[in-house]
């Protein structure tokens, strides 16, 4: 049995690390984690009983972030394996940014259910990455989505 | 000078007003709120401090959400006045849930500015519209949308 890999934000910088998704400073957000499972992505959540649609289902807003977070994720671990890196060895990470996020939601999400995320790498460039995923609740797929996450722009980190 | 109309949120039925986005009845939601402005729907917020991406820009997800309750608002609105009603007039309102989400995002958009987004229905039929949407940083447009929204299906409201 393998180790579970390590998830890339926990090796974000610090300075960007405040993500309302994904930012383990933020004390207010969702705190999601994204790593490998070997060519695929995943991430999980079980969302919080407020994050509600219609009562009983799960807000399309909630999906859309864990989708967004998962993928900048995503895409930061695809750029860091394509330079040869791991979480964990140190080496600076890529920090990715939203350009294009598009969510299909295939059937009412049911509360009280663990959500994975499952994602993999439909293309990728020096500083850019397509990442096509899947959101499952149990057994039942509820959404797919296709995001386009880019290296963050010299105009927000710089 | 005519009135502003009023956000069709505060007449969902009770039993539907409790989404996180814009669920009047949701203690820790947004509260978005969704009017007619002419033939185009508005919804404004300003981002809380906590709902950053990277420091000093809105998180990509509380856009998507904020577009995603902003278009099921537009699409009620819509599937409303083709029924010959407005909000206030005491019919019962159509509730709407999000089919497929997609979310441009152009710019970074900064903190500490009121959001503005403005849709117009692109599409309707008796159980879905089409929302098309701009989202404006003051004067910058930052971000645009595409969603179908479709009436509740049974499943959830049954």
């Amino acid at each position: 049995m393998t180790e579970p890999s390590l998830p890339i934000q926990h090796y974000y910088h610090d300075d960007f690390s405040w993500c309302y998704g994904c930012g383990t400073n933020n004390a207010s957000g969702h705190h999601f984690e994204t790593r490998w499972d070997g060519e695929e992505t995943v991430t999980e959540y079980l969302p919080r009983p407020e994050h509600t649609a219609i009562p009983g289902f799960v807000y399309g807003g909630l999906l859309a972030s864990l989708v967004d977070c998962h993928s900048t994720g995503s895409a930061a671990l695809a750029l860091y394996r394509q330079e040869g890196h791991e979480p964990g060895d140190g080496a600076p990470v890529p920090r990715c940014v939203t350009a294009s996020l598009h969510v299909e939601y295939l059937k009412p999400t049911p509360m009280g259910v663990r959500l994975q995320v499952r994602g993999r790498i439909e293309e990728i460039s020096v500083k850019k990455a397509v990442v096509v995923s899947q959101v499952a609740a149990g057994e039942q797929v509820v959404a797919t989505a296709r995001v386009v996450a880019v290296r963050a722009p010299q105009t927000m980190t710089g």
